[in-house]
This record gives structure tokens, C-alpha cells and sequence, in this order.
């Protein structure tokens, strides 16, 4: 999407610097930062530090951080040591070991002279492949926007309000989002949108992500904090909910950021249509029911009792919110159930969240569980 | 309650140094520090700038500081200089401009030689009052934590889980609090508790200030993000909900702190118990419906950007999440609809939320409605 009117991926290769160029997401919101990585090991510490987040993200940087391992050795060995080194940054990220073993299993099979040129196009698809999917997700989902917003008769200068959590957006992606996808669609469309921003703690990537790429794109929003989304709910001030799901259960059952459930019950007691944005391979055929099928990680307290941000003199610092010795809990995710979804917008089209929902999108794999 | 091992109330009148006393809340949670009033300007100061806060505190500090004031001149004059200037300072405190009107009525009809001890006793009463409806409170809530974690069966071990939202402790009051009053008596009898303390964005008064004196009087408690409360119900690890309230309908909906409504909700989806805890006074008996009848205060968006917080060299200060030109909108409260709420913890009983359960308890105010 645009930054500042030009457009931008979240990575790509710049033939004059012979380099492949990232965002920096460790600098953001407060600096704009592009990064050239050189070498396999470059890639290897951009996903391990977070410079790249977002699955489809760290699997696309894996792929061109083989595709430079290849530029100054291509044996067997070198792609196994790079594999394993970029493996090991993200151990429990999916979407990365599916990359990784996706490229490896091109290269194995051909020449060693060939495998550079064989990485290096196999990087460009990967990354072209998740454009594309999230390009189709938001043509999808740009469609029920313009029929909510047609169907509600907004007034004039009245915006169509989007409640959205955590951080789907095309930083999380190569390009586009998941649940932003949509937005950034009908807002170059011509639809008048706004978006409340959940702020989404403990990590904030509402605030400090969500907010920023809205911004540099130039779309309307506010940040709100999490608690506020209900009020806004019961009065009338949200036309719609999009999230985003790192796991889809095959009844439809969605587990996202922290949160997400509060938001789905709010609309549900307000009527308001609650939508989520997926592509096809974040549905885990496997779990039949979410909520008792996906573990929910815990992580460090200190992402709960400390707030990083920007001090007036510019400096990046962390804050303590809470008196000494107060002891957190930190729980990454929860699981919406199916029957608060009003729909799944995946690059198929959008579905119940059932299984006979999904099913009806992805036959070849509903039929696999 | 207790810090340290010592009992303390929020404010009282220290005999040694001829002065009022009171807990510095802007210190904590990083600081314990009590200060000295010893002029009418020093209650107004610690008002406005909210060294104490908390309806029934600012109640009480104003009367204190009507007390001060006659120390110096209690001509009538004097009286109405004082009241003025401790009036001016939260203008739209309900409980300040009463607590000012039941003090200068009383001592208005009193010789001028006579009101300088009469402001004294009544603040003492006034102080004395908060403390037993507080403690009311207290018994009959925690008599409802006895019935449920008896009738839970709780495992050797395992504590009975409490979660509660905002501040509404002893901090806020002359001691107990509303909803931690129950807490703390269920605490002190030997229940053993664990409190979840939602953290109260954006002013973090869970996070700070109900951490702290839970901390301090030593009950167990983890600190969460106000997004953790649902995925703690639905994995049955909350027994009970009990919030404060701002201001109650005649109805029995609450407005309390944004995000309460939130809560309630999952609360309702799993089957939780969700009660508030509020002294007969903050009953709105001219509001019958909360949702259309409370307006909800929009306050200052640098609470949604900025975070204050104590920075590893010990130093307060107050970090930026948001990036550089985004706009936020800050909700400070929201309305739980009464068909949310389990019961009513007032100073005279628990009554169900709902006219006739308050008329059944007040009588007399909800003929007067």
C-alpha cells in the first residue's frame, strides 16, 4: 500500500543494490526505516529480532533469505544450513517451515548453478502468490462493505464506520492484509470509510501498526482503546467488525490476538456484522472445535507490566504501568466461536463460519479432515 | 486497609502536626507517600489535582477543607469563600457539591465561635459514614463470595478467582471501597482469593491503583489486559465478577468505566455472576434507562496516546504509543444494561437490578422518583 503516495511491499529486491529491501517494523510508528538484507544471515536476524512480522511476512522473507544463501554457495549443504538457520528464528511460526521446506524441495532436484536464479524467481512467486490471495480476499470483502454501506443509506458526510483489532494489515502481509485488505479497497474505491483502531494490548499493534499503515495510506481512523468498542456498538457508531485469525478451526471457530471474542459478543448484542479475513491455509482441518482444539500460548508478563513507546525528546523507552512486584498474566490469543462469526471472507469468496461453510469453499480439503 | 502491615485510611486528622492527612495518589504505584493539608488551598490543590480522587474521598477531603478553612475565619463570608473555591475544583462531582452543602448548612445557623469545631466533627462524621456504608457494603458482598465459593466446591489449593475492572477500592473511598469491599472482608475471614485486576485502559487505575492495595494488604492477584477477562471466563477460570459503578439508573443499568459492559457480556456468555457494588447515593433515581438517559464523558485523547509509567532509572514519565499525527477518542465510561448485571451489593442488602429490586431496598427513594 502507499506510503506518503508511493507504494510500497513490505519487501522486495532492489536490482541496484543487488539487495533485498525490508520496512523495518521495529522502528514503527515512530520512523520509517528501510533495511537491506545481503546475505542469509541478514534475513535470519530480521525474522528472529522482528524487523518482519506477520506469518505470510516471515514466510516470504524465509524465501529470499535462502534465495541470498544461494548467491555464494548452492550445495546440498548450504541449503540445509541455510534452512536450519532461518528455521530456528521463529520455531513455532507455520507459514515459515511451510516456505522453507517448499523452496528446499525446488532447489534439491535441480543443478547448483541453477538453484540461485531457481531461488530468487521462487521468492518473487511466493511473495506474488500471498499478494494475490489477499488482493482477493479484499475484492471479496470490498463487496460486503459496499453492500453494508448501500444498504445502511449513510448520511451525507456521515463515514462508514469498520471496528477493527489488532494489526491485519498489509504490514503483516507482502502486500494488502487480510482483514485491511478490504478497507484499503473500498477506500481507493471511493467509499467514505473510518476505522476504530483497538489499540490491543498488551503489544499494541492497533496503535502503534494498524494506526501508522491507515495513516500513511489515508484512511480515516481513531484509535480507541480495547474497552471502548462495545460502548461504541451500543451506539450505533460501528457498521461493521473485521478481524483478522492466526487459526481457523474447521467448524469455524476463530482464534486471534487477545480480545477479538469480547468484540465479537459486543456485536452480536448490537447487531452489528462481525466478519473475519483469512487466506485458505490458516484453517487447521485437524480441530473440530476451537475452543477446546487450540492451545492458547502465554507469554512473557513483562508485555503486560511495561508499555514501550516514544518519550517527548524522541528517545524509544518502556514504562512500568504497575507497582513493583505486581505479578501479571499474559495470554496471547482467545477463540471466538463460530456462532458469533457472521461470515469468513477468505480469497475464495466469503462463507458461514461452519463447516459446511468452508467446505463449500475449500472442497479438496474438506474432504481431506 | 492495610499497607505494610498498618492500617491506614485514604484521609484522616493527625493530632501531633494539627493537620489533614492524606495518601498522595499520584505517587503511587511507584511511591507511598502521605502529605499534609494545613490550609483550605491545600484540600483544593490535592482535589484538583487529583492527589485524591474518588467521589466519596473528594466528599471527604472537602469537608476537611471547609474545616481548615474555619480554623482561619469562620465568618459567613469565610464559608462561602471556602465552599467556592473547593467547588471550583471538579466541577461536575456529584459527591463534592453535596458533601459542601451539608457543610455549610450546618454551620451557617452556629455562632462563628463555634463553627471552626462543628466543621471538624462533622467532616469526622462525614469520613465515619463512608466507612460504614463501605463496610456494609463489604458484609453483605462478602457473605455472596462465602455462598458461591462454597457452593463451588473449590479444589484444595485452588483460590476462588475474582475479577474486577477500574478502581473502585479503598483508594477511591474513606476506606474498603465499593467492589473490593467484599474482597477484603472475604480475605480478611480467611477465603482464599485471587483477584484478576483488569488493567483500565486508558488511565490504568486497575493496573496502578488496585495492584497497589491489593499488593499492599496482601491478597493474590495477577494483573491482565482488559482483553484477557473473556478467555479467562470461557476457560472457567473466573468465579465471580465485581465491579463499582459511577452512576446507577433507577432501571438498574450502571455506568462504570468503559469496557465494564464488555465484561458483563462475557460474563453472561459463561454463565459468570456479574454484580456492582455502590452505596445507595450514587442511585440515579430521575434516570429509567441508563443507555439513553447518562450522558458518557469524552475525555482528553493524550490518555489514549501517551501511557505514563516509571522508566528503569526510576523516573516517571509518560510514553507516546501512537505514531505522529494520529488521532484517538477517549470514552471514559460505558452503560452495562441492567439484563447483564446478577445483583445490586448496596449498604443495605443485595437487591436485583432492576426498579423494583432497588425500590425493595430504598423505599422511600423510589417513591420519591
Amino acid at each position: 500500500m502507499n506510503v506518503d503516495g508511493r507504494h510500497y511491499r513490505t519487501i522486495w529486491f532492489d536490482d541496484d543494490e543487488e539487495a533485498v529491501e525490508i520496512i523495518d517494523q521495529t522502528e514503527l510508528p515512530h520512523a520509517f526505516v528501510t533495511r537491506a538484507l545481503r546475505s542469509v544471515d541478514d534475513a535470519a536476524e530480521a525474522i528472529a529480532t522482528m524487523r518482519v512480522r506477520g506469518a505470510p511476512l516471515i514466510g516470504a522473507t524465509a524465501a529470499w533469505g535462502m534465495a541470498l544463501a544461494m548467491r555464494r554457495g548452492a550445495g546440498d549443504r548450504d541449503i540445509a544450513d541455510a534452512a536450519g538457520l532461518l528455521a530456528a528464528t521463529r520455531p513455532t511460526a507455520v507459514n515459515l517451515q511451510w516456505a522453507l521446506r517448499r523452496v528446499a524441495d525446488v532447489l534439491r532436484p535441480l543443478a547448483v548453478d541453477q538453484r540461485a536464479r531457481a531461488a530468487a524467481r521462487l521468492a518473487v512467486t511466493l511473495c506474488d502468490e500471498d499478494v494475490a490471495i489477499n488482493a482477493a480476499i479484499g475484492r471479496h470483502g470490498a463487496e460486503l462493505i459496499e453492500r453494508l454501506w448501500r444498504a445502511k443509506s449513510v448520511a451525507p458526510g456521515e463515514p462508514f464506520h469498520i471496528l477493527t483489532h489488532c494489526n491485519a494489515g498489509w504490514l503483516a502481509t507482502v502486500d494488502w492484509g487480510t482483514a485491511l485488505a478490504p478497507v484499503y479497497r473500498a477506500h481507493d474505491a471511493g467509499i467514505p470509510l473510518h476505522v476504530w483502531v483497538d489499540e490491543t494490548r498488551p503489544r499494541n499493534q492497533g496503535a502503534a501498526l494498524t494506526a501508522w499503515e491507515l495513516g500513511a495510506h489515508g484512511v480515516p481512523h481513531d484509535v480507541i482503546v480495547d474497552n471502548a468498542g462495545g460502548h461504541l456498538m451500543q451506539h450505533g457508531q460501528v457498521d461493521l467488525c473485521i478481524t483478522g485469525t492466526d487459526r481457523t478451526a474447521a467448524n469455524g471457530d476463530v482464534c486471534n490476538k487477545i480480545g477479538t471474542y469480547l468484540k465479537a459478543l459486543a456485536a452480536r448484542d448490537n447487531a452489528v456484522p462481525f466478519y473475519v479475513a483469512l487466506p485458505g491455509p490458516t484453517i487447521d482441518w485437524s480441530i473440530d472445535d476451537g475452543l477446546s482444539g487450540i492451545p492458547i500460548e502465554e507469554r512473557d508478563a513483562a508485555e503486560v507490566t511495561h508499555v514501550p513507546g516514544r518519550l517527548d525528546d524522541g528517545e524509544v523507552a518502556s514504562v512500568r504501568i504497575t507497582p513493583d512486584g505486581a505479578t501479571a498474566r499474559n495470554f496471547a490469543f482467545d477463540v471466538t466461536p463460530a456462532r458469533l462469526v457472521s461470515g469468513l471472507i477468505t480469497e475464495r469468496g466469503i462463507c458461514a463460519a461452519s463447516r459446511e461453510g468452508l467446505s463449500s469453499l475449500y472442497p479438496e480439503r474438506g474432504e481431506e479432515a
